[in-house]
């Protein structure tokens, strides 16, 4: 699971907790800091979670940085941090910070709730429909954005994709990152049980959510949304990342949802036009049908040739001619 | 404070919380997974909390260390934090691992409580008396204990100590660091507010005690009850580690508790049977009187020329001759 529940000594009551942190990822230090509380959140978010009641701060400043750096850098990163959890109804109370080789962000999430608060992830039955809330392809597309400074690197996707689509998936990748996963809309729409796309990737999570299930279930991904040029840019290295395989690794991923079939395109629908509230905030606030729950082994597995969608970064060109958002795909139906 | 106290929404409940992750500093890792837990839970227990509801291990594996070291290690360190937490009444049910240049060992306490359950440190009146938990000294003791090895270290303080006076100097810091400051006396001995004495040493943490108290007091310290030989080592060192000005650093030192007068020396006694009790832990489980609250301007100090109370190391042949735990000093009358 995405979290500990814990029952509690009061009145039915749980306490559910996450805790998490690595390394910074992004160059900008408030978007780290963003990313890093977003990332945190999402795992009480994918348990239909929408309050958190506090926050801690996990972070280490780098030894290796001097102390004008270390003064410009770290008050950004825990601003980052701070406003995303203010975004998410909660706020920092405390934490530890130490000093490291390398710089630490991250922290833990706590919220004491009753029952009807949190939906347990093991209730997909075949017929469900799985949906994803953001496109993949973050580790691709930061790798991507450090590969402009490096020749080598960059000689071999250099066919593929212009330094300007690397530039931009780099945005897009970070603006996901860092946008919360706090729907709401899994209670509304009954979700039978969701996680979280993260280190694992899109099949291992999606795996690790299967193999909970109290229902014997198979999940089966038919389309990959993906931030636009990564798959292309994943191809080119000769599948460095196993992307189009499900198992690169994401950071502050969306949700995978596990949604009854007639709630489906409603939920994604409403995730679109969340997003368009909240200022256009564009790819990153999508969602999309990706696969199907049918009866079986307790494992997920995505098709051969699965669908590429292709997700325009918000602010470019084609982001304004088609957005793929919200759309189920027919190949389910 | 020690930890963060969250009202919650559920009927008068609030969450209580506390991180705290560092770096090994003692050599044995089941020992350092037990000293790490102490230290987590010691900020609740420093608000007069016996229990915890939940705990995650926040941990990092060297990236320094070949498979087989790791294999060796880490699980000691997970165990020993796990057995520590068992111990005081609770269980690791998270956390997070990553790779890091260094080992890092820490956690997350969390218990949802109701408000008579903890005690706000904010209550000291003149006239309380001021009582330490553990022995002065851990980072003394460890240091010395690495400088058996470094001839140039060793012999600045041979003159003072000696190779086996410092190893059981060394044991029984390590045996104090793991020590819960699990006592439950502080509600029976109706303390008025108390810390954990940690990173800033005595003195740093008895000024912020001091600088939170709704009266206007101060902390005036007469004793300072110091593993032994680690005073004369400190002195040997030119006061490197200001050991006798209080701020030496302590790991998962001991509470720094205030109390009426007239509960002090019951507070005392009954830590030392306790202590006796629980298999004769020695001077780890004592408690001294240390100082007494006057009126004042919300600041600690320390007595010129402060007594120094040292205090012999478990199994060590001056332990079975005298134990000053639980003697009030006469300083004080």
């Amino acid at each position: 699971m995405d979290c500990c529940v814990i029952p509690l000594r009061h009145g039915g009551l749980s306490l559910v907790q996450t805790t998490d942190f690595f390394y910074p990822l992004v160059e900008d230090p408030y978007m780290m800091g963003r990313i890093a509380c977003a990332n945190v959140l999402s795992d009480l978010y994918a348990m239909g979670i929408t309050e958190c009641d506090n926050m801690l701060m996990l972070l280490s400043v780098s030894q290796k940085m001097n102390d004008k750096d270390r003064e410009r850098v770290m008050p950004l990163i825990i601003q980052g941090f701070r406003d995303a959890a203010e975004e998410g109804g909660t706020s920092v109370t405390g934490g530890q910070t130490v000093i490291n080789p390398w710089i630490i962000v991250g922290g833990v999430a706590s919220v004491v709730c009753q029952p009807n608060e949190f939906i347990m992830p093991d209730g997909a039955v075949p017929g469900d429909v799985l949906v994803l809330t953001k496109p993949l392809g973050t580790q691709v597309a930061v790798n991507a954005h450090q590969w402009l400074d490096q020749t080598e690197r960059w000689n071999k996707i250099k066919l593929v994709v212009t330094k300007e689509e690397v530039k931009e998936a780099y945005q897009e990748a970070m603006f996901s990152m860092a946008t919360l996963n706090r729907t709401g809309l899994m209670h509304k729409f009954q979700a039978h049980a969701a996680t979280d796309v993260t280190g694992f990737g899109l099949l291992g999570h999606a795996n690790n959510l299967a193999a909970q299930q109290r229902d014997e279930v198979a999940f089966v991904i038919h389309n990959l949304p993906i931030i636009a040029k990564m798959a292309a840019i994943s191809k080119a290295c000769g599948n460095l990342f196993n992307l189009i395989q499900g198992t690169s690794a994401e950071t502050s991923g969306g949700l995978l949802v596990c949604l009854p079939r007639e709630q489906a395109a409603k939920f994604c629908s409403e995730m679109k036009s969340q997003s368009s509230a909240a200022g256009g905030q564009g790819a990153a606030g999508g969602a999309w049908i990706i696969g199907i729950v049918e009866k079986g082994d307790r494992r997920a597995r995505i098709i051969d040739k699965p669908r590429i969608i292709e997700v325009p970064a918000r602010g470019s060109q084609t982001a304004n001619q088609e957005n793929n958002s919200a759309s189920p795909s027919p190949n389910l139906s």
